[in-house]
């Protein structure tokens, strides 16, 4: 059983422990109109993390994700950059890729009336064309018909997108929060997340709001009821005291344990960056409003969501290990079932937590427990976020 | 063929017989905020049958019922009592029982946080509670976060429950319905209801407004029409007037007739208690909003309505004989059959009759002929219960 | 390769060609709230194709179509007219049919309470009906109470309904639509489509707003990219020019074609009026807003539209041909496999679009090159006839 020594200081901590703090109120979680809030003031204007860069090796290959309301279209190019686009034609609006993803081969060509761009989103050719004017009589320029670009930005590994016009700063943000929850600007380059190699991706289709799903992965006061597994390997967890809580800590594995397994058994080839202070532990990371991330010695787990709608979300989580271990075909089951079977236990909570949302008995919301105060200063962020 | 000599007044004849009487306009069928106020203002104000007292038969069994917007749960307790209770956590909102039914062991335990509460209620424990206060600094009072109580009432065998904070008086809603059919408080005593056993349940789940079902219920004018074995049973149907339509009439089988049965054949053995003017005769109740109930020599059925949706309600139907019929396992179908057909019947002509009333020409409504005027005091009551 | 010089005017081009124009906004494809103005302001008030007249042949042959929000009943009568009705009884509000289509005996009855209708729409009988009066103590009137007449018009062999009171002028609108097309009141009369007998019917689902349908079919600039066939056999299709943009002009069939087929070989026997002007020619012809017209030389293809929802139109599709063909046995697959590849590619095409309509990229419309323009005359009919 590990001590809180190295705990420094509790994270925003809004009220004196020991008491009882309102929650959001049920119409958060299932109300229409404030769903489409969140998706205008939130998911459409926050740094969101897509794809893994990885998944698009060579140019022309590209993948489709649903940011907010809109379809994007994220290609590598000729010249090997990663690019974000709106998916659709700017003739007469069809959908370019309705598969989830593929290989183009030297253009993104519609399939309706064969507008054809570059890679770049350029608009390279179109039937009849070349004679085209605007309505000020002037030459149509290619650029202003090409694809509508969405900013991209690259960060272990992943290719994160932003709709907004001006997206806010990537450092100030993302990079920010796993800053300030690891206490150390440095401390996730020693996974060296971007050089990792996915072992396994599940895709999970929750039937519970989004924020639920954040709020669950923000605390461990119910790990002791749901979480048996998860808890034989950290202890602590058993507590009710999420890793989040506190600065720099990260969860110690059990005396017992050998690694990050369902069983507690041996892991896979550790981290080499991975200091001395890191081993034996895990650390959980949220970085608003989509991303988990969870950092133990031998893997590193990363959750994306994708909110559908209010009460439905996709989550997409990868299992990413070093490039040796999965090229020689080690068995990964051990070290996946742990988390996957998280998953599984917290997002069933989550849907069992949906339905009763509209309930009278909600209609002001729960209450939040010592252990859980720092989720209140999500419901402050969120409240700040789309206005009351 | 008997006469009706024995009807004593008219039940509520609002305007003079022979004339056409207009309906409820079509909008009341199939509005979304027109059913939002019958939920507000009907079914979380009134008495609603909720469950069969015997079906929770030991401490611990426990049923959830959808009453309006609200998933009830109904337990027994320790003391035998049955209670109701919104069926949600009063910490994070988790829905308590996910089960349509079951057996609780000791506790109503949330299964997300385990915060664990007495069959009565109380809250009685929660990991670390024993160091909370609220927010003014007081310890938490166990009873204030105890489950939100559902007023209960039992009679005829059934747990009726209500979710007005003040809900109306049982004797004059309830109890005074079933007396005012009858013409007599002590007529449905002879059917002993409360000591009946289930012979059979079926649930329907109709594609239909409630009302409809409600209306289709109040008259006989569709009999001839849709029940050629119920007329046969009961040749008075034949002619269109419903036997709610006189106070304390019930409808005389057929003189060839032996048994409500689906063939006429003999039935069950009959109730002791039903007296001589009731032998050889079916009565039909309806208990606004939710409930009929029918009563023959040798069973009684009673319906329980659901209403979900504007366009859909869950009927759940129960089939009551003697302990004696039911345990000697003595075959029921044929009579069984009869009503369960009567019912199918109902169901169809209620869900044909739904998607028309969107139609241009039912805005207004349609017309009730003079044996269904007295659907028109239930129109005034349902405005009168909700506003125009 | 045929040249133009037979078109005589151009169709209605609003500005100079050689620019873009801007199409309507994307919300006009999804919301909910334009669809219901097109309901009652285009569907409800237009005339609309219901059914082949021949599909009812005997006397009490129905079938039920949506029109509108309206199910609309189509029977023929002793005396042989067509005539249709809204498909609601007077007295409950019961769906009269509920089979798309059948055969009735010698009356229309509502299953529910047995009110009888003749097939010209009078109430001729109900239950104990004789000796009803109005609320003014009047007898009841049977043509009052009998069904409500929708206006029905027989043309090219379809029946043709109304739902307004007031029909619009039945040769101003579908008619002279045709005429102004074909540039001669006669041209369409050569076919003789009255006469000629159904060889195939196809129904597409086809989920995607009708006006996207519309544009599609008036549009010829996407057939070198998704019609292959097409334009094997109409070579001047890969041009992009629509055959509807020139009045009176039909697409000549390349020189090596023989006929309207997959595959360009010999098509069925010829109709006998179509005129030399007409042979181996394809007319397309909208007739707002649900009809489209294609004329060959051996047989017609007639699509009727039925939009059910902003996203979802079901188009009944026939293909016509001489008597003598049809009840000869000829194998018409490859005459009737040529455009129903046409109609499967066109609506692919619709339905990858659809999705899109709700991105910003789209908030304020795409661009129509000038082979698209005439498609700016469907839009600003559309803004007349619903308001901005």
């Amino acid at each position: 059983m590990t001590t809180f020594d190295d705990a420094r200081t509790a994270f925003v901590p809004p009220t004196p422990g020991g008491s009882l703090m309102p929650t959001l109120g049920g119409e958060y979680y299932y109300d229409d109109a404030i769903f489409r809030r969140e998706q205008e003031k939130i998911f459409e204007t926050s740094w969101m993390a897509a794809v893994r860069s990885a998944d698009l090796a060579t140019p022309g290959a590209f993948k489709k994700v649903q940011i907010g309301r809109e379809s994007v279209l994220i290609v590598r190019g000729r010249d090997n950059q990663l690019r974000a686009f709106l998916n659709i034609c700017r003739h007469r609006g069809a959908t370019l890729c309705t598969e989830e993803s593929g290989q183009l081969k030297r253009t993104i060509q519609c399939p309706y009336h064969a507008w054809t761009y570059r890679f770049d989103g350029k608009l390279m050719a179109a039937p009849n064309l070349g004679s085209l004017t605007d309505a000020a009589g002037q030459g149509i320029d290619r650029t202003e018909y090409g694809l509508v670009p969405v900013a991209l930005r690259e960060w272990l590994g992943y290719a994160w997108v932003c709709l907004a016009a001006e997206p806010p700063s990537f450092s100030d943000t993302v990079i920010s929060s796993v800053t300030l929850r690891l206490g150390d600007a440095e401390a996730v380059e020693h996974y060296d997340i971007e050089h990792l190699t996915l072992g396994r991706r599940v895709v999970y289709d929750v039937k519970a709001n989004w924020k639920l799903i954040v709020e669950n992965f923000m605390e461990c006061y119910h790990c002791a009821t749901i979480h048996p597994e998860l808890t034989e390997v950290l202890p602590e967890f058993a507590d009710g005291l999420a890793a989040q809580y506190f600065v720099g800590h990260g969860a110690s594995f059990g005396e017992n344990v050998q690694g990050f397994t369902i069983d507690g058994s041996e892991g896979l080839s550790a981290i080499p960056g991975v200091t001395e202070d890191q081993d034996r532990r895990y650390y959980a990371i949220t970085v608003r409003p989509s991303v988990f991330l969870n950092l133990v010695p031998d893997h590193v787990i990363f959750h994306r969501m994708f909110p559908l709608a209010p009460d439905r979300t996709l989550v997409e989580c990868d299992w990413l290990y070093l490039p040796d271990v999965v090229e020689s075909g080690r068995d990964l089951n051990r070290s996946v079932e742990l988390f996957h079977r998280v998953n599984q236990q917290d997002f069933d909570a989550c849907e069992r937590t949906q339905p009763a949302m509209s309930s009278r008995a909600y209609r002001t919301g729960g209450v939040l427990v010592p252990s859980e105060h720092h989720i209140g200063e999500f419901h402050e962020w969120l409240i700040a976020s789309i206005g009351e």
